[in-house]
């Protein structure tokens, strides 16, 4: 056997262990039954056991070995297959698997601390267990490689090419040009105000929209399914499987909508993926950032756009006919796009978002390279939410304790969910050359940009890396100029101008 | 490791294995995109190789075979999850993998041979692959013991203890007692007239009342799910997650009432086994015939009462008051056990049916030990069909080609149908000496039954054999005595007394 064809043995063999894992997973997160989970988890742990074990072969090692050394054989797709499932490899083939363990238990029993320290409202419970938790990946970011600068490394996990230096001009930008801006807005939005918001929305009608919008979308059901859960998510193992799920709340109908468009953004992009990378591990979305890019385009500068509710608020008055009666088209779009500053990350308009992910990036960065302490960081927490959008955080629940992420471990994962807007607004523009989108949304026709998405971004799977394909797109690398450009002139309509 | 650890860990092992798989064939079944379904097909391969490698891995037969020669070091229960393990094995131990990879290859492949010969009704088409399949199971029956009586493999592979004599006095007096009496009862039921069931339900309402059935049931919504399929079924993997669907027709609403019924009888019996075995290969029914006998019991027994619907048709008439407005509960009743003569099994009525499966029995007897050949096989059946139901088949889509389980590969199944139905009846009769059912259902107190089936049948799962069973509850062995009986009390009431 060639090392090609056992590198492709060991990949297909994991593909397999991945597929019924992730079919349990949804499972899990939409169906299983509430008491089904403790059975559930000791027979899976024994199937994830033998993933691990697929993933960490020594034939398979060798393999990638040998295909690194003989590299100019391989074509520019095989070479980015290698490296992609090299990279996965060195990430866990250097820890010792009794640490890996150890971890992974207490990544388990950390989230759920967390969630009884939030609930009470109490740090002081949780902060043990995220000290271990620091530790841990400091530790491991040292087996990983020790000469490089620690954070750095967590970044590049999610966001290949991502590094501090690339961070640090992004976020100063933020804070030089968007938190004096804010301010502005919020000065003006104070005033807002939109009764009908608080009206009773029954989910029944909510589903019936829901399925309405998939449609307006374009997405394909013969290859999707769209269900409902608790924290909406976007689930894929091919190009010929993608779900979606939003959720419902019947006091507060924008939830449903926007979550929903939100995860379409996401599933378009994996539905339109090359069907024939299927075989590959470069069957999905090439970053997290780039990913984040076309969920928040297709949330928020299709889904909250004027023309998009112009074009569709019939419809969405058709089945809420009493609690919409006094509403138009436009004043739904302006509540859509409401701005208030706001202590929860999940909860924050457009606006206001990207200082959520200014404070959390400041603080991993200050953690990772700079020796802060989990004692203070209840305390700079409130200090950055103080001065950026000029809250006073009353309980850790509203401030350092609201967030999943680092109880499971997850540094360096929050900088992309700004990248990924920044990325939009650098898209957009390079979108909006090459066709007219706001013209496209009035024609009812989403398939258009749909696409221009496949054949620009979403056809090439993982094969290119974020740079590539900013670089192929828009003609640059990643700048952010636009996405200030794109905030100020969108707020300043809707705000600023009489 | 003792050899008892061994048989432990390969068990674990392997329900691992079939709890993915599983979930996998849950998923396909309710809710899988179509074009899904190649790629997973080829996953789900890999894992299904995986499961097979450890059923039948040299190591855990060797584990198995010491531990029958120190029998009497194993309690009752550690003999029978050892026994029961032996006899999977047994099953696929002695074919050869080649053969087992083919066969699996040739039913995959009849199957949708069937399926187009079916629809143009063309049973040509389907003869080569039927006669491949018979000859291939035959040679099989050898492989495992070439001193049976062929048939009688089949059988006791459906249902423990059961033998083709056993069988042959059931149906003789099916034959002796039922025919002439479906007779008598078909001449008086050609006058039953019931149009409010052309009316039309729609679906969204027919859900409110399953719901409302569900828990009318009592089944456990925290260990379960009830959801919608093509085809009725119920799914389980352990006492803790057991799941039914039914299905939905707008023009037929007796349809989505009884399927859930039916299988909320399979799935009361799977969520009240006791919950300790289920870290062993003893959680579930305790053959296909007990467990039929649950379906049928809350079907038929319960559910095509007239104590269940003059308790419950109010709450059906209040989902549906048009449709009803001229319906009472006792016509209700009466339409819900019409007898008609009808050429297809899974639309018969509870009277008529063990006829269409003493045709299928007689057949797949003649096929095994007496020689029948599949070039006989639809006269042999239009001409037994004219002799028990008087019916004249037209096309072999109404006759022979009807049921999928040949082009599967099952035979020996049908008659566990039949035999379940006189479980059910045997049953009925102890446990009306037990408790007054009628008043139970009546009061509204199904919880009442379901508790008497838990403490004498559901809690065992398959620790105790079929036979033990029904010896324990009724203090016999199988009599197909009170099968007759309850159907000739019942239709007598209701067709031949004035």
């Amino acid at each position: 056997m060639s090392h090609w064809d056992t590198f492709k043995d060991f990949q297909k063999k994991q593909k397999a262990y991945e597929l019924v894992l992730a079919l349990a997973g949804w499972d899990s997160n939409t169906e299983a039954p509430r008491q089904s989970i403790p059975y559930r988890s000791e027979m899976l742990s024994i199937i994830s056991g033998e993933h691990f074990s697929l993933m960490t072969d020594p034939q398979y090692k060798e393999a990638i070995d040998a295909l690194y050394e003989e590299k100019e054989t391989l074509n520019d797709q095989q070479f980015r297959e290698v490296q992609k499932a090299k990279k996965s490899l060195d990430k866990i083939i250097k820890i010792p698997k009794a640490e890996y363990v150890e971890y992974s238990k207490l990544t388990t029993m950390a989230q759920r601390i967390w969630e009884e320290a939030k609930e009470k409202g109490d740090f002081k419970h949780f902060k043990p267990y995220l000290k271990k938790i620091i530790n841990y990946k400091k530790r491991m970011i040292k087996f990983r490689d020790d000469k490089a600068i620690p954070y750095n490394v967590l970044l590049d996990d999610f966001e290949e090419g991502m590094t501090i230096e690339r961070y640090d001009a992004f976020f100063q930008t933020i804070k030089d040009e968007l938190v004096p801006f804010v301010k502005q807005v919020l000065a003006k939005s104070k005033n807002d105000d939109f009764p009908f918001l608080d009206r009773k929305y029954p989910k029944h009608d909510q589903k019936d929209f829901v399925d309405y919008i998939t449609n307006v979308f374009d997405f394909d059901f013969n290859r999707g399914v769209v269900k409902e859960s608790v924290h909406p998510f976007t689930w894929n193992t091919h190009s010929q499987d993608v779900r979606l799920t939003t959720r419902y709340m019947e006091d507060y109908l924008p939830a449903s909508i926007y979550a929903a468009m939100h995860e379409l953004g996401h599933a378009m992009y994996e539905q339109q993926i090359d069907e024939t990378l299927d075989s590959t591990n470069l069957n999905t979305g090439a970053s997290m950032g780039i990913h984040e890019s076309q969920s928040r385009f297709y949330e928020n500068t299709i889904g909250r756009s004027q023309a998009f509710w112009d074009t569709h608020f019939s419809a969405l008055k058709k089945r809420f006919p009493d609690q919409l009666h006094d509403v138009d088209a436009e004043t739904f779009t302006r509540a859509s796009n409401r701005v208030e500053e706001s202590f929860i990350r999940v909860e924050a308009d457009e606006l206001t978002y990207p200082l959520h992910i200014l404070i959390r990036y400041e603080i991993e960065r200050d953690i990772f390279n700079n020796g802060l302490g989990v004692d203070d960081l209840e305390r700079v927490w409130n200090e950055k939410m103080k001065a950026y959008l000029n809250l006073d955080v009353n309980r850790p629940s509203d401030g350092v304790l609201q967030d999943v992420h680092w109880s499971d471990g997850m540094f360096g994962y929050f900088p992309t969910y700004a990248l990924g807007s920044a990325y939009a607004a650098q898209i957009y523009y390079a979108l909006n050359e090459a066709l007219d989108i706001d013209q496209a949304i009035r024609d009812n026709d989403i398939a258009r940009i749909n696409q221009w998405f496949k054949e620009n971004i979403h056809c090439y799977g993982s094969r290119l890396s974020p740079d590539q394909i900013l670089n192929k797109v828009t003609r640059e690398s990643f700048n952010p100029k636009y996405y200030i450009r794109y905030l100020k002139e969108k707020y300043s309509k809707l705000y600023l101008e009489d």
